[in-house]
């Protein structure tokens, strides 16, 4: 392992995962803490979920949202994916000096905007300002609680179950990429930012039983959450390359970057493991849902290749979708 | 009001809080984004605290501790002072590529280990990367939980009550400035970075009626805290001079530097004002725990200069302490 850090590690794949397992978890304790997107927390009365998310994204406005929007979808799909209804979350600003002022307040509004549609109150907060050229105009941490009040049970992923995602791949991580890059062909790709409590509410209110796993693909993408399933599991996971659903846009400029749309990083998209016979049935609620509208079931659990994310091809080949180790995509998120 | 953000706006004192005011509560509410240190809240079980912080501080080690010694504090004393028990709290991590791996893990032994002696979980995390040039080394944000499962009751603050500090003032501040400006006869000075959960507990466990405010002053120091607590109040804070535990370095790096120790940032300093008739007692429990050796009623509520915060001099004459504009010491936190 480096003995400097390194971009890679902080790019969801397994650089990352090494220093959080040998440098993070050596530490504070396996057990304790949790590599789920929240920690789930006994307080005496109801359980709780506690999560926490830095956000670092560069440029800090985008099509789509801002890194307000971003920081508070962020930690309220932490907390939706583990079955919580997010309730509380913090704001802790790191600015830069010279930071425009109008710029922080349109982020604030941002923030303030996405925490009322996504019912969830800004209740705690900090701020620190460092010299210029000690930070990136703005960082924004954001911690968040949810409550445990509904009984979602979680039961064991076997093969055959079905993997759901609620709509297109890639859009985050693709209009950040093409801002970026000064791709001016890409005009109408925009980030895909979204709270997904309520969607994922609606599911798991009618199919308390059927999901056995929710998480958000953000950094490291679609590819990155399956790998983590899988890796040292007698299963694998499969996708369905004629089924995912990817932007035309998302295709054009992933082709030009030369990136895999699996692992781009998704701020509005939900992966589901459900249980086969209510894999059809989840589709159409989501579908109900304004963050639904695309969903489809991408794939399955299988025996082949145990321990891998695999994607079959419409002409019936196989690609192994291998664990990133270097980052792909720096400051998506 | 500035329109680019300027150190001052980190300051803890009335640039930042203008910038609190106008700029963040103004959007996400003056009822619930709390000025207090940490937001109370139901969750339908036991009450719960929520707090977040961000620590900035350069250098990252200092004699006493380090960034991760006062990221854990820092947190778990915020819970504190609010009357909470802390439980659990979070690590995020901002790193700057080529940040030296053996720092980091030294930081994170600094957390384990500070973290095992309050009592509390480190639980959830995040870690970002950022290129060379765009963070300071390593930014921390531990966010935190407490549950409110003893009944601490606060009553109003009126003239007579007393101001008790549980030791000496502006270790962590002054402590930074010296290793900053290379004041090699500071030796021996060093930060009071402590978690003080335990000696707040061993207080309003004795004396569940009798604190009525308990704050930690960091950023901005005790004159910081005070002008606060009697801001827009018919009552004023009243220091006495001769009764303030100072160190002699502490005094001797002030005096060169030209800063009051009263401003000095503390790191395992908690301010509390009590019922007049309690205050002996309560200094007397406070000396019993190692962080309280050298409490001492330091002030009391008072009815001269309304809204002020003064001291009240050796020989006799009074000395306000204005609510500081500038930052004075940046980054201490």
């Amino acid at each position: 392992m480096s003995k400097k850090i390194v971009a890679g590690h902080g790019s969801g794949g397994k650089l990352m995962n090494d220093m959080i397992e040998k440098v993070i978890r050596a530490r504070f304790g396996r057990d304790i803490l949790q590599l789920d997107d929240a920690a789930v927390l006994p307080t005496g009365g109801a359980d709780i979920a506690f999560t926490t998310d830095t956000f670092t994204i560069t440029p800090i406005f985008f099509p789509g949202g801002d890194i307000g929007t971003l920081a508070v979808n962020g930690t309220v799909n932490d907390l939706a994916v583990m079955g919580s209804r997010p309730l509380y979350i913090s704001c802790a600003l790191i600015l830069e000096e010279g930071l425009e002022l109008g710029d922080l307040e349109r982020i604030l509004d941002s923030m303030k905007s996405e925490a009322d549609r996504a019912g969830v109150k800004i209740v705690t907060g900090d701020t620190k300002v460092v010299p210029a050229g000690k930070a990136d105009r703005i960082f924004i941490n954001t911690s968040g609680i949810g409550v445990f009040d509904a009984k979602v049970s979680r039961g064991d992923i076997v093969p055959g179950d079905k993997i759901i995602v609620n709509g297109t791949i890639g859009d985050h991580g693709m209009a950040i990429m093409a801002l970026r890059n000064n791709l001016s062909f890409s005009r109408g790709l925009q980030s895909d930012c979204a709270h997904l409590n309520h969607m994922i509410g609606a599911v798991t209110g009618r199919f308390p039983e059927s999901v056995k796993f929710m998480r958000d693909p953000t950094r490291g993408g679609v590819a990155s959450v399956l790998n983590e399933i899988v890796q040292g599991k007698p299963f694998s996971a499969r996708l369905f390359e004629d089924a995912l659903p990817v932007r035309d846009e998302v295709k054009g400029v992933c082709s030009i970057l030369g990136i895999d749309a699996l692992y781009a990083a998704n701020e509005g998209k939900a992966l589901f493991i459900v249980r086969a016979e209510d894999a059809e049935p989840i589709v159409r609620i989501l579908k109900e849902t304004p963050e639904g509208k695309e969903a489809a079931i991408i794939g399955d659990i299988n025996k082949e290749f145990p321990g891998r994310a695999y994607v079959e091809t419409t002409i019936g080949g196989r690609r192994i979708l291998p664990l990133l180790t270097e980052e792909q995509l720096p400051r998506i998120c």
